[in-house]
């Protein structure tokens, strides 16, 4: 049966080659797609072939793109090859994109993924002349069905001049419930509190909506999402997993978390896996997720009984466990939503439910400052992405990385941090696999004993060791921070110009 | 009459010097106080005397203590002074007690605002042993009208072992209805939406709840809140101002506000009372204000017939305008609600009503970092207080500061902040007395362009603009945020070295 009921929208069928047609030069372009997951197959490659035989011409031929999150090669990949991509927001992870970014073709826009529908309602971005969102289906009264990501999809469907839709079948038709779509969102002061009390409530539809007549175009496609290829833990990934469920056991011994924790939500990566891997062996019971991804760990944490209810805005699974998943779709019904990420990650929600918030960091200093997106400085890797929305209002956060990187030659508790995404007010606890800081109602001297002695690499300990004690001598006057600014970013200079710190 | 009319509160009664032999050496003690605001003005005192005296036998004497935010010398003087404080939290503007956290004395836990209860109840910070709150009046029936500011107290007579009141008749008998005291907060999983839709809805209660029999002492006082000085704007404040509602003004005429604006949140100091001072002599009408304190260019503009609505935790007024308010207050009941700081500074609510945020800065780097407190990097100067509470979820923020400091050897334009408070992912709009750049929706070099530009003082452009384009220069593989690492503290060092940057 087709998966494109609607009367009206399905006279709309063409060719991606026909729908980028009407994507212009100069366009702002809203695309659906978060963590590889829900984004347009088709439209994205089509559009970076018009762009090049536009180039061919010597025609300018650009776009500003906006998303949910990071897509795939075959978005991002494709369209920063192409030399498409003016300004993109609010989040990627693609190698081309970034290599775009670095190398200055591309502005890049890193944004509060709870503030980016916010702030394109707003008119901070200008307004939006295209949406291309794929859907898994559209019903006969032309609700679209998402597909395995929700992301920022209601916002550009909503204000996009003319939208683009794209049915891939190769998402199972059994999508159909697992979404929750909140339509009560207003600009200020027109806003209402958002009366969601647990992970699994539903305050909004299965169904995404669109203005018929503002459909131009419908795609089919059959497609997977990107899929990243799982990884199993290594040690350093089993260790820090190890430290955080032992944190968590300290905190429900002393009272100050329930016995069946609370709502978690972890970043992308293996640590994130590993500690689900983890959970799923414990004593745990009852937990619940209130997240952005749902990764293999989360599903295997489901699959073991364990995990009861999870609410996100996207999947990020690998092949196996996408295909298992979507043969299996409809066991998962009921414990599963995924909401638009102004929902998943609204400090509002967050707040109120009490988030126990797990995400990696590239590097920290001394004083609890996080850096989560550069390297060196002025490199940026993937962006902040949710990791503020949910450190931020979490109820106890986490930080986690391997004490050093590059086989040792840099360390990631450094003295002074190359660049700041969360800052000493707001980091809780750092986990490397060397160990736990637990920072909560420190100050930052003594933040900075406990984060060299407990995470530092041993390589390391002595050197962080010596600068914060000579900071300390150095400044009388200055106890609170003591620093010394000659050496702060010293071991990110000799990094650059010696190959290690 | 008595403004003790309850039976078993009046028994009571001591003077601080018996009140303060309930506190001992090692306890953590929540005072109130805000912004100078109703703090205890006795007992503080009493405490500093009794530490003396074990000091003078040798014997440790010592206190962790928490209040809403900065209090006066009467109470953070004195126990700084003294040598009480051990640590301190959230925040803090004193002199002495400054001088005991930069000399290391006092270890100092800088909060956002909007935490501090929280942390508390969750656990975070420990036990708490003594409350000392004052008040202005006891019911018959033991509920305390708090006096001119609410701040943490709620939360510290809830938590506390036992509670010690001052009761100040100074303060007018008609604060009665002044305050909203929210009882609704839970820990989760079992919170609730915030049911605030505007800035003087009450959600709660006029009174404070105090179980009579935690209460070991009450003390009679007659004594003014700190009062700042007012000062008259100087051209600067002035200019800033004039950028502040010219850009909101800019913002109404694109439709991106509406006339009458949306709530006003500002910082305290000289450059918002310039702001209110021109909104008075503005266009604009029926504003309100969800606020943190409440400054003399409020009320003013309250008596101008421009703001119809005030929310706040506390007032910091000049002594004139305090007596005038003390003498008129009546006349302003109404149009203000003072409510616990977990609520004026609520994420949920500040987002949700869209507040429009002022807030001074220290410094700026050119690609939107601020730093709200330190100097040079390691000095602590006050806190962040409630700048992340409402910079992080405003619809609108600003940060402002004169493009110099100490006659212009300081550059408020940096090219690396010394400390970061506010990320590059948070800051929409600087503002100096050269002028305003609007950052919002732009990458990193794009924003530095306009920093550099807009902000930065001429005397500082051109070597801020060589600093860029050298660092643009340098890394053809990390345009993203280019940076010198070599150099980009390098102005701070100088400072430190020659005493100018």
């Amino acid at each position: 049966m087709s998966r494109i009921r609607c009367p009206i929208l399905s006279t709309k069928v063409v060719t991606a080659q026909q729908a980028v047609t009407h994507i212009q030069s100069g366009d702002r372009v809203g695309m659906s797609g978060f963590t590889g997951a829900g984004y347009p197959k088709k439209v994205p490659g089509a559009l970076a072939e018009r762009a090049k035989e536009a180039h061919g011409r010597n025609e300018d031929f650009g776009i500003d793109l906006w998303t949910g999150a990071s897509t795939a090669p075959e978005l991002d990949g494709v369209l920063a090859e192409a030399g498409v991509l003016r300004r993109r927001l609010p989040f990627q992870s693609d190698p081309a994109l970034r290599r775009a970014i670095n190398s200055g073709l591309t502005e890049y826009v890193d944004t509060h993924l709870s503030h980016s529908a916010q702030q394109a309602w707003f008119g901070f971005y200008g307004p939006l002349n295209v949406a291309v969102v794929e859907v898994s289906a559209i019903l006969p009264n032309g609700l679209l069905v998402p597909s395995s990501s929700v992301g920022n999809s209601k916002t550009w469907l909503d204000l996009a001049d003319i939208v683009i839709l794209e049915v891939n079948k190769w998402h199972p038709r059994a999508y159909e419930g697992f979404h929750d779509v909140y339509y009560g969102t207003r600009l200020p002061p027109g806003r209402r509190p958002l009366q969601l009390l647990d992970p699994l409530q539903r305050i909004g539809d299965p169904y995404l909506r669109v203005d018929p007549h503002k459909v131009v175009a419908v795609v089919e496609t059959n497609a997977p999402d990107r899929n990243l290829p799982f990884k199993d833990s290594d040690d350093g990934s089993r260790a820090m997993a190890d430290h955080v469920v032992d944190f968590l056991r300290h905190e429900v011994s002393h009272n100050r978390l329930p016995e069946n924790l609370l709502p978690l939500q972890s970043g992308v990566g293996n640590v994130a896996n590993a500690v689900m891997k983890n959970l799923t062996h414990s004593e745990f019971e009852g937990l619940t997720a209130y997240t952005e991804v749902i990764q293999d760990g989360m599903l295997d944490l489901i699959d073991a009984g364990k995990l009861s209810a999870v609410s996100a805005t996207s999947f990020s699974l690998s092949a196996e466990r996408a295909a298992h998943f979507n043969q299996h779709i409809e066991s998962y019904k009921g414990r599963i939503l995924l909401r638009a990420q102004e929902i998943s990650n609204h400090p509002e929600i967050i707040r109120r439910l009490g988030i126990i918030a797990i995400n990696g960091m590239v590097e920290a200093d001394i004083y609890g400052n996080v850096n989560s997106t550069h390297v060196m400085g002025s490199t940026i890797i993937n962006g902040i992405g949710g990791s503020g929305d949910f450190a931020r209002n979490a109820f106890l956060n986490f930080f986690v990385s391997p004490s050093t990187a590059k086989h040792g030659v840099i360390s990631a508790i450094v003295p002074f941090a190359s660049h700041v995404d969360h800052t000493e007010h707001d980091t809780h606890v750092l986990v490397t696999e060397q160990g736990v800081a637990d920072l909560r109602g420190l100050s930052p001297t003594a933040r900075a004993r406990k984060v060299i002695h407990r995470c530092a690499h041993p390589a390391y300990r002595d050197r962080l060791q010596d600068y914060f004690d000579r900071a300390v001598a150095a400044h009388p006057h200055g106890q609170h921070t003591p620093h010394l600014l000659r050496e702060a970013l010293s071991w990110h200079e000799h990094f650059q110009e010696h190959g290690q710190m």
